[in-house]
């Protein structure tokens, strides 16, 4: 019986041994891959968060130039990043600084596309935390410009000083490595600081401070829609556990479910944290209000100082990590705001604050972290955190400062005074946040009754002319406009207006270009602008 | 050959057959926690769906305050369930009651962090529930107490019960268990009677129904954005998937798969059929139109319903499961409001009604269940599951209902009657959901010429002087302060006006706080508050 | 030590080998379908995304109406593919024209319910196009009608015909298949065609166009929320990722991984190459500013584009396709104005012209394509996608064409004239989008003293009767309504208006539906229908 057996055995035993290894393999590639990519189309929904948290706070005259910001944004990433942004992160033939090679992703390993997809995304959030300091007044060409450089050269050269084998901050001292399991750091910490340095080069809106000069007071400067702020806030919230869960990498390794799931409760209970840390003190200190928004930005810089660390905090000791996190927030927003730095979004405090608060705190609150083991390699850990941290932020301010400047000096990098007070959506996009003309309906409404009583003095008045009937209306409606809407609705009435009464920007902006300031004075006195104020 | 290669065979066969093993347990636990992971957090994402539903059906002087309670939910939810809510629901040490252990997550087995992070998403939906019913005139310390006792003990001790091994509910007699596969009666009864029972305890909004004594009609209260609150229709959809799908809590185990694809072909097909249930009757008896928003409550308690039994459907009894579960929604709510209980979201016909009739009807649809093999088995399954319900309506009404109690009788409950009147955002929050401040642009647009007919007007009746231009200025733009937003933008027009004219909420409420109702009346008179009525 | 061994060791080895095998089958279709099903719920929320994509490009009055017709999609197409879709699309006995077999999912297997669930939700995307070409026009049970058809029947026999094995397109000459691998002619085309035959049928709006015989001028017909919009693009492009990645619908093949990482890197080049172009064209050529809503089409169009072939192409050559579908969509979009086709969405542009360019490229330029390798089986590739794009085109004209031509004999295409003028949403719904008695609150606030002059003066004018006081609050808020919503705030004041005022559609439209236009002038000329004109 034995021998024949045995020799069908060992083929057998060998087709075994190998089907398994090369299940093993697949399977291994394939979930992990499977995880890099589901999270990174969640990651990628982080745009959308952020255009949403930033349509809300912006103002309605400029509700459409920041949406088409942040889309372009995901466009313009994209394109950098394949082109060159991958190539200087993660290309063949680097060295400590960065990657140098497959450029154009020729050459490229396609085993890769979901981790380029990864990385793609994680550049595009990079790119979208400063549009939000630099809302509501920055060139076209210069946001561009910002753009393509943040993602095809600044952020890559980073991430690959932290997240690539032979990144120079991966390679510490006593082979400590650079603590930034997520991107508190690398991410927000450097977008954070290019937001501030951006909206300091920017300069604040007109009448965001006081006017030393005039003592022209402030003018509030609200965003025009709360709820599409926490759409936002909860966009990115959901985002933000693709994020930190997702910087894992890998699904299959043993070690690595636990982790993910650790690195969920810590972002959640962090982010918990810090906004209450925010809500509270806010409450006690500040707004004297239970303020919508400034919960959103604790819930945010406390999930952005939970990257650096989310892996390996004791649930715990997220309550410190998050209460540090509301401080810092509280802390840099009121500096920003004693000198006098305009950043409409708080991208400064939430980014810059909440990453430079995770990274100090990383190596102090973690497993085997300073308050465990308070040995010389827990130190060198915070030390090099500190080196790191100054590295990203002095490579930010130095690349991406010059650029704001170079561009501030050759004049692109802020809209015209009047773009900027009259709003950018119509002067630049042609397109209103939320046309006039598609409002209304021809329906009466329970209102019915005082409109006839409206209606009826105007006609009595006027004899039932045009010019008051209009009147009449603009009374009611707040709309001229809608007169006409509603009126076509007969068919059998006096058509819109003609064309030529629709004055499109341009035409107030080619007429005052040559014009200086003082004419502007004269034309307001002659009404010519004061009309129109609605979107 | 033999002997040699044999030794080595047996070696290479033990070596084989443990890399194997641990191989899959290794690739069992990682998946099943990738499942859980990816589904709790699109369960989260349930949160954002609830806030924009609720935020859509409130007056917009009550929205901030509502998407303020929604976010506020998660982070409370978060920490209640950290410090206390796994304790009770799944520690060790428990009994057929509640759990007892690992409070703090301290001596948590690291492997179960995907798993609480799973069950906190569910703790926080459950608690979000209950924030619909109580919305426009719950206070806030009202709302975080019962936030706390529902997340932090009620809704764990539930869990336990119907979820736990040892839990009463999961050993029933003859060894049946509680058929609640992802929570019709856990999470939806339990959260449908809080609702419930703090909707009758906090009362009706003021002018909600008719009063009695004085004979004033009720007034109209719609939300004030329809698609708010179709946005949330839809994100709890895809919510919904992701808490149906994955109460599986498995991937790996053969059958969880199908089991999974069938719950979420029940969880949509139930949906469906109470969504044009729901439709048709409305449109036929009730309302005489196509209503939007019934048809979103419909979805909501097809797929409420649906959770009860959706892993063990065939697909055609969810017509059954879906139609029932539009009959009892439309039913609970005549109810509701035959009994003058003010429910602003449906959250007790969608939650309460959906979910009983979920509990009731799956031992009789499933696989299975009566209509299939109707032996005592199956009846006793139906009666189990009635008791589940009475206990899971019982716990829920005497422990929430004694809160809500307590918190009335204090005085904690509902805001005061003025605050409730003009709005809670203002007041608590200082955040306008759309202040009138940011709204408006500069430039002219096609109603030009009905503009300068006003103007004009205007200008020459009245000798330019400002009151008369804010005056021409109000009836253009419905909106005075937008002169200021305007006309800074020339630089040299007079400044907006002091703060001191600012007058916030609070100067109103400390001053009348003090004073009798009677004395609004003559404040009415003397027309001080009737200026401001836009958000 | 030998021969006992042995027999132990080959039936350890035969438990070894079949614990394997079983292992890897449960394995491969367990992550199979979990990666079917997380992929199937995000596309699901793609549903989402045309709903708001499309709310956002209607008028205030009819954003009710084009979310409602969403929802239902979903559901209806739920239904449809639940009785029949499946089984002419998939089911068992079927021939090279469609499947046949397991209606109403009678002895489905239910491994197949996750990829039930996946089919499903293409049929819904597929219906869903359609709805954007027919908005603020369509009839609801001609509505009704094509949804039921085209999810029910015309779709499902063109998924066979390309992706079920037996389907003859996926049998072309010399083993050639239809190269379709997310579905640019499937879905899109299919859609797209549908779209434009309806929209044709439909006749565009009143107003869109001037009207050759009375020389009324066009009037201006924007989207009534550009947030709303980009909201739905951004849903859309989330949603894009799984619907193209998922298309390889299983995960543990090995190649899959890449593939689907190749898929989604893909579709975001082609996306962002697309959006660039769209931009730049339309900057340079055709609306001379930087549109967003041009942009967001950009970006979908070439996510279509890239559906056919993403799975296959290099980096560089996505964008050739990109700027292609850029460039086709341009092209289809002048088309439909020349030929005065009213598509407000510009669904048929978007996925007729990118279905179309996707079809066409990817022969071309996919790896084995034509550029690659010109040979016959390149070219004959290439033909035979023609003779798919065709077939497509032809099978959708000629059913879905002939469905819109029997409804528009029958008069049931088009709402009536006045319904389609005054709003579909509270004619249909009885919902407003944004109910005015929503809106406003009772603080004060910073505009208080601009109130007082405007108060004074009417109280001054007129003794403060109740006509006047209207009046002046008409003036300042821009909503009587409001007046009552404020003055209720204090309970001593008027009551509001009795409900006989409250004027339903229906009073009107039952009153006129007798009459002659002609006495719609009469009435216009009372001023009766002047009255109303907000939402």
């Amino acid at each position: 019986m034995a021998a024949p057996d045995y020799g069908q055995l060992l083929k057998d035993f060998a087709e075994l041994n190998n089907s398994f290894h090369t299940f093993r393999e697949s399977m291994l590639y394939s979930n992990d891959s499977f995880f890099l990519v589901s999270t990174s189309i969640i990651i990628f929904l982080m745009a959308c968060g952020f255009a949403f948290l930033e349509a809300g706070s912006v103002r309605s005259k400029n509700t459409t130039n920041i949406l088409f910001k942040n889309l372009l944004d995901t466009c313009i990433s994209s394109i950098c990043y394949f082109i060159c942004g991958w190539a200087f992160a993660f290309g063949t033939n680097g060295n400590a600084f960065c990657g140098f090679g497959q450029f154009l992703l020729i050459d490229f390993d396609p085993l890769l596309f979901p981790s380029w997809f990864f990385h793609f995304a994680f550049a595009a959030t990079a790119s979208t935390i400063v549009s939000g300091a630099l809302a509501e007044r920055c060139e076209f060409y210069a946001y561009i410009s910002y753009c393509v450089v943040l993602t095809g050269f600044v952020f890559p050269t980073i991430t690959h000083w932290a997240w690539q084998k032979d990144g120079w901050l991966a390679n510490g001292p006593e082979g400590i490595k650079f603590k930034d399991f997520a991107g508190s750091g690398v991410v927000h910490l450097h977008g954070g600081t290019t937001a501030l340095i951006g909206a300091i080069c920017l300069g604040p809106r007109i009448g965001r401070y006081e006017d030393d000069e005039t003592g022209t007071p402030a003018v509030p400067m609200k965003g025009h829609s709360t709820p599409f702020a926490a759409l936002g806030g909860f966009l990115l919230m959901f985002g933000f556990f693709a994020f930190n869960g997702g910087s894992q990498s890998t699904i299959d390794t043993p070690g690595d479910a636990q982790t993910i799931g650790r690195a969920l409760t810590s972002t959640m209970l962090s982010g918990a944290w810090a906004a209450i840390t925010v809500l509270i003190l806010n409450k006690m200190f500040v707004g004297k209000k239970w303020s919508l928004l400034m919960s959103i930005n604790g819930v945010l810089v406390g999930m952005v100082s939970a990257c650096s660390g989310c892996d390996a905090y004791e649930p715990w000791a997220c309550s410190v990590v998050g209460i540090g996190s509301g401080l810092s927030y509280l802390l840099v927003l009121k500096m920003v705001e004693v000198l006098r730095i305009d950043d409409p979004l708080d991208a400064a405090a939430v980014h810059f604050g909440g990453g430079l608060w995770g990274l100090m705190i990383s190596p102090i609150m973690m497993n085997e972290g300073i308050i465990f083991v308070a040995n010389r390699r827990a130190f060198l850990q915070l030390g090099w955190n500190c080196v790191g941290a100054l590295a990203i932020i002095g490579w930010s301010l130095s690349l991406m400062g010059s650029l704001f400047l170079i561009l501030r000096l050759l004049g692109l990098l802020r809209v015209p005074e009047e773009v900027e007070l009259k709003g950018l959506d119509l002067y630049k996009h042609g397109e209103a946040a939320y046309p006039l003309v598609a409002y209304g309906h021809g329906w009466d409404d329970p209102a019915d009754q005082l409109h006839n009583n409206v209606k009826h003095r105007g006609l009595r008045r006027t004899d039932n002319d045009i010019e008051s009937r209009n009147n009449s209306f603009s009374h009611n409606n707040g709309s001229p406009y809608s007169v006409y809407d509603n009126r076509l609705g007969y068919g059998s009435s006096p058509a819109p207006p003609p064309r030529r009464y629709f004055e499109t920007p341009e035409v107030h902006a080619m007429h005052q270009r040559d014009q200086p300031i003082s004419a502007w004075n004269d034309l307001e006195k002659q009404n010519t602008y004061l009309g129109a104020s609605w979107t």
